[in-house]
């Protein structure tokens, strides 16, 4: 069958995958819409890397645990499908039936993570595996290709639960790409006021503004903290969703005494920050990661009842022989946010 | 009259600086003793530079605003004095009383911190002016060399207070300096078990055990993690009391999942972190500095009434003649923990 592949680097195009066989509490399910993660494009480039830091994190398991880069890896972890068949003595919605699920294989192995494996296929592909138990069956009949898009948004109402932050305090939203995005929805369905969203790019910007944001900051013009100061009122949580070198310290030295940070944005790279900023204004810096299985299926519940609409979001849509120059175009902000690739 | 003085980074012995004069709702006070901050150590050598990273901090206002490092600075914040006299239509304790204060002095020119100042004198010196409504009478008879040390130890409750930490949860405390003792002395009080306490030097593990640590370890031999999974159990709080570049990072590295790190320890320096370990664990970092009015007050009545003694950490008394070589002789852990000047 047809996937697209990590090799080298690049995300390589095969018709020569072998379809998987579901084992006993999995389904062999065909994928209907897989979004491209920011996070699958910065392993395309920085996967050694990624894989060396996690090893230093001695006796933690880690998405990338036994990936070898030097051959073809799986990925696509944003992913809706429709049951082609159970495997062995397995419950599963019938054949035909539109689900998702949390990227988690169930096998004899135990739980295998769906985000890069040698071995465990990921939405990049015509087929991939998933597990009876975790499935979401796709309800109001919502559109699969919207169904894809559960995965990124439920990272957002994730960071939004963790900051414990409540109607009543405001929020900066920093970075308005996917994941900034998904947090002004989460931070919208919660009723938060203002919030206001900062990004370079205007596209960005405008759709910030639809999902939710009460004011956008172009940082070139005024900065972030400086609009808030003009908007907000006391001390914000402010969602640090860009994820690159540098942005944490800046967040650091601008936030008001007492702020509240969450780190929604994967930086991979070592950053350098000035403690002492942190310290004189007692700042609280809070890094999380993914979402809980219960906060998944609800972030698919608000998709599908209209509390959250995701068509906005998606930029694109390519087949998978157009993952390679998907990933390339997703470096422009102006252009896309999330590229669907439906195989 | 005497004092000692910061000046071109060293501490100056001066006869010739004039008495200060209370305005109204100021007491002059006789300095009984003053304790020797790290914080002053390091505002000696790097003075500079912390004014420079306030200044960074835009409208924020700071310890370090005003401070002209071409003239003397009078410093000195952890004092226990005798009340002299008041300023007019000033009511204060009985002259001859003993009393310590929070380090702030009200004037006409509004809150002005006793910490680093060329014109407001501090505790390195015979006498000094405080405010009448902040003055707290020491009680129970408690030695004011003792009562000096409220300040440091207020720096622990508050640490330990920000936390959040409730006992059926560990702690692990890296340093054992004045901030990593104080934070003990504090989680010692609120029935925290086990604390696991880490230090190079044999000195300050001595010292940490004797303030209430169950466990102490040397990091050179057994990696504090390490010990903690063999001693503890579940997420500790983690009390980063060291401030040097490199340990928020080693913490990030190697804590538990879902650990809670409270940074007491004030690393002036840029600091380099992998923002990734942090994310991988959804680590919270709290970034603490000084303490709340009531924490000092409650950490004065503690100290008064025995459920904290401090004695064990004064490691040494010298004259103001001798504050310069106290500094240096402060770099020795297996010698020193505080030094009080005794005027």
């Amino acid at each position: 069958m047809r996937a697209s592949v990590l090799r080298n680097g690049s995300m390589v195009y095969r018709d020569d995958v072998p379809s998987p066989t579901p084992g006993e509490g999995q389904v062999l399910v065909k994928v209907s819409a897989c979004g491209i993660c920011g996070s699958d494009l910065h392993f395309a480039k920085h996967g050694a890397r990624a894989i060396e830091l996690s090893k230093q994190m001695v006796g933690m398991p880690s998405l990338t645990d036994g990936v070898d880069l030097s051959t073809d890896v799986f990925m696509g972890h944003e992913f809706a499908a429709e049951v082609i068949e159970a495997g062995p003595r397995t419950q599963a919605p019938a054949s035909g039936t539109a689900v998702t699920s949390i990227p988690i294989l169930l096998s004899a192995k135990g739980l295998e993570p769906i985000v890069y494996s040698n071995t465990t296929l990921g939405g990049y592909a015509e087929q991939m595996l998933l597990s009876a138990p975790l499935l979401l069956p796709i309800p109001n009949g919502l559109d699969p290709r919207h169904a894809a898009l559960t995965e990124p948004m439920a990272v957002g109402l994730h960071a939004v639960n963790k900051s414990a932050i409540q109607p009543g305090t405001g929020a900066i939203v920093i970075g308005c790409g996917p994941v900034g995005i998904a947090v002004i929805a989460a931070l919208h369905n919660l009723g938060i006021e203002p919030i206001v969203a900062s990004d370079y790019s205007s596209a960005r910007r405008d759709l910030a503004q639809r999902m939710g944001a009460h004011q956008v900051v172009d940082p070139k013009i005024e900065p972030t903290f400086h609009a808030w100061s003009r908007i907000g009122a006391g001390a914000p949580v402010i969602f640090e969703a860009v994820g690159v070198p540098g942005i944490l310290n800046e967040v650091l030295r601008d936030a008001p005494r007492s702020a509240r940070v969450v780190v929604v944005g994967v930086c991979m790279e070592p950053d350098a920050i000035t403690p002492y900023f942190g310290i004189a204004k007692e700042v609280a810096v809070q890094f999380v990661l993914a979402y809980e299985p219960a906060e998944f299926s609800e972030t698919l519940r608000r998709i599908a009842h209209g509390e959250i609409d995701v068509a906005p979001l998606v930029t694109g849509e390519v087949g998978l022989e157009d993952v390679g120059s998907a990933f390339a175009d997703l470096g422009d902000p102006e252009r896309h946010c999330k590229i669907l690739v439906v195989p």
